[in-house]
């Protein structure tokens, strides 16, 4: 069922959301206010979904985004809630295979590359036979740390940040992978879901080119004992 | 000025420091506790120092406990507070140079490695020939990430534990050299100085032959506000 929702917290955006497929989710917010932006940047999202970080960024800049999303029915979702909010000068929604249509576009084209990806490993239990839109979005079946790798070592400008949202399980290959690429994580904050237990997300910037030497951030905790959201995160949603 | 001191919140031990030479610290205290101790295990503390990492350790184990100091007066400190305690029996400390020392080791002969090694980097800065005790312990004159993972990789038995304390803007390099001699990170802890502060410090334990996937385990703030201890580093000296 498609529904058109607030875009919690700003207060200017709506969003289409189709509860077949999926929901924007904490993950995407949490990514999108992490984002450092210049005046003047060109921004890439990589597997956008239905457009939430294109969507939050373009509340806070002027800059041109530029939104590629694998999934036919998932892109419509996407142009449908940029086309709402009055964006499409902005915003620009693609349909495609973002692994394949990096390869014509420029070298070094963008400042800024976002990405909220799938985040498990293709197991034997996931068949790509059955793979549904939620499937797609959960699991490297279309894109994976590689490809990210790959894209951004090729699009980003030097000293351009990607902004990666992940599961911190596997923050050691995420950090051998992207160094593989010239990607120099410089800064990371891990998100905790409640007190006193493990992160269960991790928010980084990995800049090309960048030098040796990482930042912690402070971390979030996003839930109260209670499952209600922590006053932190409310605040994020003002 | 050699002084003798309460080894603070370890209550029946004491600790001989040397004010011209340095202190144990928190870095020390915060490793010790990170550990997990099974029930017979052997211990190999690298880099020793006046041997805080095996006092401590001594008050929550019978296990037996190698603890290896380059340094010979800083030795010769380790030594009189083993003695002191009474722990001659329990705690073997050795002077010598571990980079050496560990050739003629018995190859995965340690359960547990522990090491708060030098933390920086040997610049221009940091002459050799003017290497007092602090630069030793603080620079990477004698001891690196390097050595510590060939160390590790010949003295641990699989599945065995290195226990290391570091400074979180090195992640990257201890995560890909650790995992270059089999190390595989499986559990961080990051402590904060004060609330919404970046992480000084990060404690770590890579598993030989580990399979990828680590926790992040959740942070400890040291100070508060004021400057004084929070009440939960308190109570980890009570």
């Amino acid at each position: 069922m498609e529904v058109l929702n607030d875009l919690v917290g700003f207060k200017n955006r709506k969003i289409y959301q189709d509860t077949n497929m999926f929901s924007f989710s904490l993950d995407s917010v949490l990514l999108a206010n992490y984002v450092k932006l210049d005046k003047d940047c060109k921004i890439l999202d990589i597997g956008t979904g239905n457009a939430p970080i294109p969507l939050i960024l373009s509340t806070k800049t002027n800059s041109k985004i530029t939104a590629v999303e694998i999934q036919k029915e998932v892109f419509e979702l996407a142009l449908k809630s940029v086309k709402y909010n009055l964006l499409e000068k902005q915003i620009e929604v693609i349909n495609g295979n973002i692994c394949e249509l990096y390869k014509d576009m420029s070298n070094e084209s963008y400042d800024i590359i976002t990405c909220n990806p799938p985040f498990f490993k293709v197991t034997n239990n996931v068949k790509l036979s059955d793979s549904s839109y939620k499937q797609i979005a959960r699991h490297e079946l279309f894109l994976d740390l590689e490809k990210i790798g790959m894209i951004c070592k090729k699009l980003l400008k030097n000293n351009g940040s990607l902004y990666l949202v992940h599961r911190p399980e596997r923050l050691s290959e995420i950090i051998i992978t992207l160094k593989k690429y010239g990607l120099e994580i410089k800064r990371i904050k891990f998100v905790y879901p409640k007190l006193n237990e493990q992160a269960n997300i991790v928010l980084l910037e990995a800049v090309k080119m960048g030098k040796p030497g990482m930042k912690i951030d402070y971390p979030v905790v996003t839930h109260n004992e209670d499952g209600s959201y922590t006053k932190e995160i409310l605040k994020t949603f003002e």
